[in-house]
């Protein structure tokens, strides 16, 4: 994993090539850098040594002495204390947690605002329906296509939800443009439109990571005023608490919020950083909340979706089984939506002529679903029998209502009132209204969730599960009119709580999540119906599980982002899968004692990012893991144009003084690299905030041993030797390539006498000399396993610590490697076949069955290989055999 | 860490010498031990070859052929499916959550006839106040000091809370005795006696530690049915969500449950494994909740505190000052009660009078104190000022009372119905009552939850913060009579609002949670007052935690259980110091080709659990980590009597056949090894369960090699050589040594002939030579980390997998080592200056004023160590700037 330099921007959503990079829980060196750069920074003051420090407070207390001084003084001392506190976790929480409840009150007026102008317009042109209908419709689609076209221009990362980059991100890989500026305006502006146009999408996702862009900003700015925020795991730590934050403030749900985020973006969670989630996710809410009241939308704090349910007999135990249904129901029903959303996606991608069509008028995609749904939704058309006029938000108040709209099965007992008229069709009865709301809500959202434009599925699949809850509850109000509870007191059922119930069920089944349970008792304000929701979403996680992964993991598969999937409920085969299994035993290495040609030969052997480097080919103990790109770079420092210049010129100055102007030249390269070895490949990364205090280090000792200088030699070796390398080798390798290649032609018109039939023998020459390893980077502590661990283990391990790859070693020895890859194989195979493809409904359960002869025939085969693999590495064993061989 | 052979029975609580024996998360054998077994077993069967096996189900099938086949064929198929079924996490977690919910109900039910008891002795004894003295106290006195003496007879173990063993457990490490069904049993009886009685005691941890045991020993009988259970890591997972399930049915707090025991128990905590909390306490609190209902103790299922506040208006923003308040007030009062806790223990550890006396009568501490308390309590005595006849259950009921106790200051204007009599006290107002109530209940359960029974600290905190809350509820409520807002409606304070927000901050601050939040709305059922909950819980959190360690970490401390400190909030110098600056750089290594003289040495002159196996002493190549106890192993075997008696033989047959006889025994011990290196020592652990299945195999080669046979070189070794030998060595080596010593004296009498100087002569000659590694279990990829890995990095690898120890190497070279006790200690040196000594408060304020210019320092210091460091490992570089030097 190369630098950081390639910022190709990303062209289209469809084949968008998703650069990354994997940052370092273990045994590599970005993580340190800020601490590098801030030793540096010492060095360099101390290198200064006599100069006085600037020490700027006093240096303005100098110059206002003369006015107010203890005024002055007093000021600077308190800008001294805030800027001394601007490293604290608590102020850091603090401002992003009122930045996201500024941003997300912010928005949520402009897109109320948004709603009412369509609402406004739509009222006023009753007088003529087709005006009306083009009002309708025109409105959404010109804010779709804004939005769409604004994002695909500002930045194409913006499109979507968020949470799955942002669970790679926190995975430690770095996504490319992700964080920035850019980005954020993107989001917000095109999650504004895109909300304010009325279509079925969500905010939740999009607000996780608009939150993510605010900490990284933030950290950003804050590092201004102090080194505090150039660490990358305290960022990453930072960032966890942000995506809190994000669900946090976009339904006032801290608790829910925190667990929430843990469960979308974790796979193990540091509690150490819960308190994070849970501060500034709080803060955030209360401003959010605050912000409500001090405009006067509310007169105090309260839920976002406040219920009145009746408190003392909130439901019967005799009603579980209803709730356990739509728990059920709502699992297939959350299966079947990400489905349809990745089978949509699919189509449009597989499709070559309409994909090509689609490509070429960018805007049409969205423009056209935006015009359908619209029209679908017209209230004086289809949108009556759907209740089409109200916005989501009105549509969750009215299912969350308390009131029991369906008496007897006649719905015509009931007063509808104010919004609730919406649900009241006079030709038909309101279990019609809710069915075909559902049926039509459904494909629309993961259709319209399809759209290239900021936004997020959880609210409208919520919307579609309170209404399947409501048409459960108003069903269960028709069929016992009188409660089903048998005792003197009357206690008639909530079709409201089944609603609430509904939408937890739903939306947790399509995210995979159980904490749901708890933001929905944040928006109602009401903890009542606590059994029947957390029965619900557990038996929808249940079958969801069971039947797809979330939509969060749908589209990280789709985008191909570096994951690492769950491990299933309940396999044991993964107890029995070792690592001897799965990992790849012909990997290529570098030894230490090898020459230039065999770095040369292993670099077009292989692809891998990360070569072992071991003693020798005999006894094959691995020393450490060295990079791609250092290799390279120590085959082009080798071949390059500069050492070759100056072995010429050595050559015509005397053949006799040959031996000590190249030990110097070594010299040269000891004392630079006896300063620590981090310390030169981490100049020679673009690490802009690192090194911005330390301009002027690089500059001191330019030519030696460097990758920035690389002749046509290396042109040749990159296109004449193997044509594909360029493109397999990592963008930063070549970008640096072409840079330098034109500002060596300068050198070479200058400088270089020699025919290129010299030069050709000249490299062939060089390539058999021994390879220096002292100028290269090496990770001196690879992550390295053992045949026997077992598959459920090294998925631990490798999640835990953000692995990409890991080094399979024996007594020291090198045996194997596991990448990301074999991995994902094996889990996948084992899991589904066939990776992404569906499980046929109740697979798991037919797999459990059939486990106990397949575990044994595992075992069997496992024994087998086992066997075989033991002599192997025995013969070639470390000698402490042979040792003890000889007799006394 | 040894093996599991020592069963020492632990005497004291005060002195309790915890065993305990790192399991392991990275490269140890023990996690695939039912794995092995299970090959084991296969090869065993395929050994049998031809004899079929025995497949029970039919055997019984052609017996039963006679009478009604069909229906015993059906009978059949439905227990091999159930049979296969078992091994489902589902039906764990299932018959996990209905066990403790039973258990859960019976021990409250059983607690609350104990109380109810007492109640009515009191009631009836009403004529005698001496007598109604004498019940009064006798009842508690007696229960307690039963309860004490049966969990110190049957399992000391079960004293105390039990959460601070779990949290030592989930990390990994084995704490013998503490899941068995002895603990169980003395733990549910000897907590229903201590809570029966009435005492300030909880039951939270109790809950979780039983609820763990329960897991456990439910998993040891399903196992019985297949092996699924027999997966060390699956068992960890299974616990987890046993500590879920035990607060949850404790409160029938479902969500709060898994999270607060995630908070309590974990550092990091597996994503994966939230479902299983969350669907054990589902069905648990389910349970717990229908077991009431069909008790007809409850209509339907309800909180267990349900609250009725006023929904509408449950608070006005400008009271959020007043739940401030609460929260830092809360923050002291947990960090005192901590402190006192850790205090009363310490202070009765130190007396050594007292100790000595309180050790001969074991009893006397718990009943004096259980006199003083129950005195104090007495209702007709002082405990008419502190509401004394209320059970805990009750005071919190009306604690949360919907009512205002206290109007404009001036108590009687309130009819005091039923069980809120107790509060009102016709000389004092409620205020006093509060005050005193609060005041002899902190030191009372601080003194009460350090008596040697099962008991936790929980729910007396938790009462305490209410009372609390009330306080400053009723003096707002008094102050200000009409509310605060100044609207047109008329919102008046509800004081149970503030004693709900009071528990939550008071047993936040004690527990250092913020789950407590959560655990509140469950148990009152009332969500309204979640943002003053939160305020209040994380203020009292950030206060607490920056004055002491939580309840838990300071008994795991008291308790010296293998822990490691938490990060505190934002150290930034964590991320400065570096594993260079900490780990130990001189020590023993075994190498490859050394003799058994350099074992012997090493092992005299270290501590050290594992020992690094390096290639040899001039290379320094790390090639694997080696226990102290297989070194041990090794040098006894070779020196082992058997092996000395076999060279005798051999010498008296004939001195020319020795060369041939000692390569056969070469020739027995390397087709044994090649079986797989960790065979053999997982056969010599007393690993039960793994090994029920394969009974036969280890009695096949007895004599070779094995660690069974000593003599008295070893006996001269351990006792003449190094006196200190036997106790700085584990347990179970020195267990081994005792029992092998008394089994080898009749092998001496029946064939040794060599005279002691022989002997010696003899040993001298085998020390010399070479050691055979081939026989001892090697861990060939002990974990490594790099001199530049920091603190803040260190910590969270060591968390994450659960380490004890890790290498610190540069480039395949070993260069120090790290163990949990130099993280401790680098931690808490830098935390607390002096482990658990209290820091002055708010030094976390003060720390970060200095922070930048101790930072400074600190760069420049590792700076100028860093260069001293690289020069030297580079002198005994691997050769790679050697071999460059000749030029070309």
């Amino acid at each position: 994993s190369g630098g950081s330099g390639g910022t190709m921007a990303s062209e289209s959503e469809a084949q968008r090539a998703l650069q990354y990079e994997q940052t370092l829980m273990y045994g590599r060196y970005t993580q340190d850098l800020g601490t590098f750069a801030k030793d540096e920074a010492a060095r360099l003051r101390l290198q200064e040594g006599d100069t006085p420090r600037p020490r700027r407070p006093s240096e303005l207390l100098e110059y206002t002495q003369g006015r107010c001084a203890p005024c002055r003084v007093c000021a600077l001392q308190c800008q001294r204390f805030l800027i001394s506190k601007v490293g604290e976790d608590w102020v850091f929480l603090i401002l992003l947690g009122l930045v996201m409840a500024l941003v997300s009150w912010a928005m949520d007026f402009a897109i109320a605002t948004c709603l009412q102008a369509q609402k406004w317009m739509y009222g006023g042109l009753d007088t003529n329906v087709l005006l009306q209908y083009m009002a309708w419709v025109t409105y959404p689609t010109v804010l779709i296509t804004f939005s769409a076209g604004f994002t695909q221009i500002l930045a194409p990362q913006a499109v979507g939800s968020g949470i799955p980059e942002m669970k790679t991100i926190l995975r430690g890989v770095v996504l490319k443009e992700y964080l920035t500026l850019k980005t954020f305006v993107a989001k917000v502006i095109g999650l504004t439109c895109a909300l304010g146009s009325g279509m079925p999408l969500g905010k939740e996702g999009p607000f996780v990571h608009i939150a993510s862009m605010c900490a990284a900003l933030l950290s950003r700015f804050l590092s201004l005023f102090g080194g505090f925020y150039e660490n990358e795991a305290r960022n990453i730590e930072m960032l966890a608490a942000a995506c809190a934050v994000g669900v946090g403030c976009c339904f006032a749900a801290p608790i829910g919020g925190v667990l929430f985020s843990i469960e979308v973006t974790s796979t193990f969670f540091a509690v150490r950083n819960y308190w994070r989630g849970f501060f500034a996710a709080t803060f955030s809410a209360f401003i959010f909340r605050v912000l409500a009241v001090w405009n006067k939308d509310e007169e105090t704090i309260t839920a976002l979706f406040k219920t009145r349910f009746r408190l003392d007999f909130p439901f019967d135990l005799q009603e579980l089984p209803a709730f356990a249904v739509i728990g059920i129901a709502s699992g297939f029903g959350g299966a079947l939506f990400v489905y349809l959303n990745r089978k949509i996606v699919q189509f449009m991608r597989r499709q070559k002529t309409i994909n090509r069509f689609l490509m070429k008028k960018r805007l049409l995609f969205p423009a056209l679903v935006t015009l359908i749904i619209s029209t679908l939704t017209f209230p004086p058309g289809f949108g009556q029998f759907m209740a089409g006029q109200l916005t989501q938000k009105d549509t969750l108040v009215t299912l969350f209502d308390n009131q029991t709209w369906a008496k007897q099965g006649i719905s015509d007992e009931f007063e509808y009132l104010g919004i609730l008229e919406a649900w009241h069709h006079p030709r038909s009865n309101v279990f019609v209204t809710l069915v075909v709301f559902i049926l039509m809500k459904f494909w629309m959202s993961a259709l319209a969730t399809t759209i290239p434009v900021p936004c997020g599925a959880f609210m409208p699949v919520f919307v579609i599960g309170a209404a399947f809850g409501r048409l459960v509850g108003e069903s269960m109000a028709a069929w016992f009119p009188d409660g089903i509870h048998t005792d003197s007191n009357i206690y008639r059922i909530v079709p409201g709580g089944y609603a609430v119930v509904g939408a937890a069920a739903l939306s947790g089944a399509v995210t995979h999540t159980v904490s749901t349970a708890v933001i929905v008792f944040e928006l109602t304000g009401q903890i009542s119906h606590i059994l029947p929701v957390m029965i619900a979403v557990i038996l929808a996680n249940a079958v969801a599980q069971s039947l797809q992964p979330s939509l969060y993991d749908s589209i990280i598969r789709i985008k191909k982002l570096p994951y690492l999937p769950e491990l299933g409920w309940g396999h044991h085969e993964k107890y029995n899968v070792r690592v001897e299994d799965i990992m790849v035993r012909d990997i290529r290495y570098v030894t230490l004692n090898c020459k230039y040609r065999d770095l040369q030969q292993v670099l077009h052997g292989t692809k891998m990012k990360n070569l072992p480097l071991v003693e020798s080919a005999e006894s094959m103990i691995l020393l450490g893991s060295i990079e791609r790109t250092q290799v390279g770079a120590l085959l082009s420092s080798q071949l390059s144009p500069h050492r070759r210049l100056l072995t010429l010129r050595q050559k015509v100055l005397s053949e006799d003084g040959h031996r000590l102007s190249d030990s110097s030249i070594r010299f040269q390269i000891s004392t630079e690299t006896s300063s620590g070895s981090p310390a030169r490949p981490a100049l020679r990364k673009p690490l802009k905030p690192a090194l911005k205090r330390v301009p002027s280090s690089p500059a001191d000792s330019p030519p030696v041993g460097s990758a920035d200088h690389t002749g046509i030699a290396l042109k040749s070796l990159f296109c004449a030797n193997a044509a594909t390398e360029p493109t397999e080798a990592q963008g930063t390798t070549y970008h640096k390539a072409k840079r330098v290649r034109i500002s060596i032609v300068e050198e070479m018109i200058l400088g270089d006498k020699m025919t290129p039939a010299e030069i050709l023998e000249w490299e062939e020459q060089q390539l058999d000399q021994l390879v220096d390893f002292s100028s290269a980077k090496i990770d001196p502590a690879p992550f390295q396993l053992v045949e026997h661990t077992s598959l459920h283990k090294t998925h631990t391990i490798f999640s835990l610590l953000g692995l990409d790859h890991a080094f399979v070693t024996s007594i020291g020895r090198l045996v194997g490697m596991v990448t990301l890859k074999e991995l994902r194989k094996a889990i996948e195979g084992s899991l589904t076949g066939k990776g992404v493809k569906v499980r046929p409904p109740l697979a798991s359960f037919r797999d459990s069955t059939a486990s106990t002869t397949e575990a044994d025939t595992t075992a069997l085969r496992q024994l087998w290989d086992r066997h075989q693999h033991h002599h192997m590495p025995r013969e070639a064993g470390p000698g402490g055999d042979d040792d003890d061989n000889t007799p006394k």
